[in-house]
């Protein structure tokens, strides 16, 4: 096991008809933003949920954040916090939403341009930030118990990913409820999210962790055993429950602690995203399997413990059963509805050389839990994906 | 899922040399305690790479902390805290120095008796409590990452517990290093104690908790695997670190979130050292078989989960699956070296009505998940038990 640190001070409320907990945990004299992105989060009643949650409080709100959320729109958001003298944010939406409100808790106090200070230079430059609460209606990236934010610049049609201890939130409510009227697109691309996640963090190499490996194995194993089920009762909430709390323990900072980790299909994927305008999940459905077969020599002994701790495949040699268990892998995934190859996307081959050089003009050269998938890999990895 | 709140501040810095990193987490200006148990700190060295750490600030130090932590013991540090005016504390040590640290921690500022108002009448009571952290050298009681204390008064044979979210550790240091000398007793009571924690929260009735299952189910295999090696091999330090973080995640509040909680073997057993003095985990080892064997019926689909998934045991017939469950479980314990009899330790059958007597004192009298081991069943479980 490596050494590690592991911090995480959200507070979690769990369940049905939590969201009445906001008027304890919002304190009374704050003045709020509340944060969303479309309409659902209005039409299925929450924000009134969540405006009578917070009683006599000043409250305003601003919704419009983009799926990828955007950079112009929260700056919009940043203005409107500056004019009212806004001090508490409250996201209630997904991991867009959530992300979002990071950037935006950390842009309010910024010196000088906030896509520079905190994206660009880094998150290091961050001194203070907004405090804020989620109500999380989408499970998927975790964003609502970890540090991370990735924002999108549309206009130059790049996406960068931030992190920083101070824009951990107070608090998330997690009603599995809210999940009930996701469309199933939203609902398969958040299992592929959370499952992704998971393999970012447990498909490098053995470094004898293995309370980290039997959770994330523990985690996998419950998306693959509710995913399809929960496609098709997506009220049920035994099924909700799981995946939300599955979606929030992938990424919290707990299955990584102490393990090396991956992420290059995510720093591949958003590139795919910025360019063409597919679903970050979509993205990581591609990719990772094409991550898995390009880099199956360096995680050979990983993926051997994957194919037996995960899928039980019983076949004695090991590269077919390496094989197996790549195919296993991207067949869950179009078992979920999401596509797994470019072509699915209509993209092709010719939309590979952008996509790499995007990747050089982001400094991401040295992938992977190795730091040995450069552009040439990279490149390889697209290819392998068509 | 049942609703719940999760709420885990304590950060923990692990691994080995992490020591060091008290220079960053204790305040610059903090006069310091530390507290100690016997000489094992001084002798192996760990105090001084912990007065090394802290550099110039003010500290005093403070051992004789017992194995149960006595009040009159803890009541003369508290008498040297307020004439010292320390604002500081750090426990270095086990379960026992941790939890006579939170007690302290709460009663320096208490108003009143603390034993009245912190153990008799609990810990809502409890307005404010000095900051503390751990060095963590007996992996055991997950009190580094928890909120829970346990306190013995010797003069009346009483032994209570309180808990509150004012006594979080800010942070605990875990170096599996630092448990490389302790004797093998005292190694495997660690293994049985975090086992008997994850059963507490595990084996009770299904509530459709996946994740809390099988992380519960993967602490209780990773404890399995490696306990009977970790006795043979105590200087492994793939062996201990993966002991000592899987004891603390037994009780951190993550497996036992969302679910019923039985605590029974704990009740019963805390009755067995106060009135006979045996090792906290000597008490589980008894108690627990016998809790298993008594509440069968109750904990019907429960064991049958626990048979299949953590032992893996393949017999058609349901109750004799169960038996070889609750033999396993037992035989496990004895492995470690952990007697599972009251008889094996000179206890026989005449104790039981005093040790029952106790129970209804301590108003312990409808335990259980069900609340339904009342005094009669706590007699049956101690006779199972002789």
């Amino acid at each position: 096991m490596n050494n590690f640190e592991f911090f995480n001070p959200t507070r979690i409320v769990f369940g049905e008809g939590q969201v009445k907990a906001i008027n304890n945990l919002v304190p009374e004299s704050a003045r709020v933003l509340i944060l969303y992105g479309g309409e659902s989060a209005r039409k299925h009643g929450t924000l009134d949920q969540v405006m009578t949650a917070l009683g006599q409080r000043h409250v305003e709100s601003f919704g419009g954040i983009e799926a990828n959320p955007g950079y112009s729109t929260l700056m919009r958001a940043v203005e409107l916090i500056r004019e009212q003298r806004l001090d508490y944010l409250l996201a209630v939406g997904g991991g867009s939403v959530i992300d979002g409100t990071k950037f935006i808790a950390a842009a309010v106090d910024c010196e000088g341009d906030p896509w520079e200070e905190i994206l660009v230079r880094g998150a290091e430059n961050i001194r203070t930030a907004l405090p804020f609460g989620t109500v999380l209606t989408l499970p998927a990236t975790g964003s609502e118990m970890n540090t991370n934010s990735v924002i999108t610049r549309y206009e130059t049609h790049e996406k960068l990913a931030f992190s920083s201890p101070l824009v951990f939130p107070e608090f998330s409510i997690l009603d599995p409820t809210k999940a009930y009227t996701l469309p199933a697109r939203q609902l398969a691309n958040g299992v592929v999210d959370a499952y992704t996640h998971i393999m970012e963090q447990y498909l490098t190499y053995p470094v004898g962790a293995r309370v980290q490996d039997r959770f994330a194995e523990g985690l996998m194993q419950t998306l693959i055993e509710i995913g399809p089920s929960l496609l098709a009762n997506p009220d049920n909430y035994e099924l909700q429950s799981n995946f939300m709390w599955t979606a929030t323990l992938a990424l919290n900072g707990l299955i990584g602690a102490g393990v090396p980790q991956d992420w290059a299909t995510h720093m591949i994927g958003h590139e795919i995203t910025a360019l063409h305008g597919l679903d970050h999940a979509q993205t990581l459905a591609i990719v990772l399997p094409s991550v898995m077969q390009e880099q199956r020599a360096v995680k050979h002994d990983k993926l051997l413990q994957y194919a037996d701790s995960v899928w039980h495949i019983e076949e004695a040699d090991e590269e077919r059963r390496i094989d197996l268990a790549i195919n296993k892998t991207r067949d869950f995934f179009e078992q979920m509805g999401v596509k797994t190859r470019l072509s699915d996307y209509q993209i092709d081959a010719e939309a590979i050389p952008l996509m790499v050089q995007q990747l050089g003009e982001h400094g991401l050269t040295q992938l992977g839990e190795h730091g040995d998938i450069d552009l040439d890999k990279s490149r390889k990895i697209l290819e392998a994906s068509l």
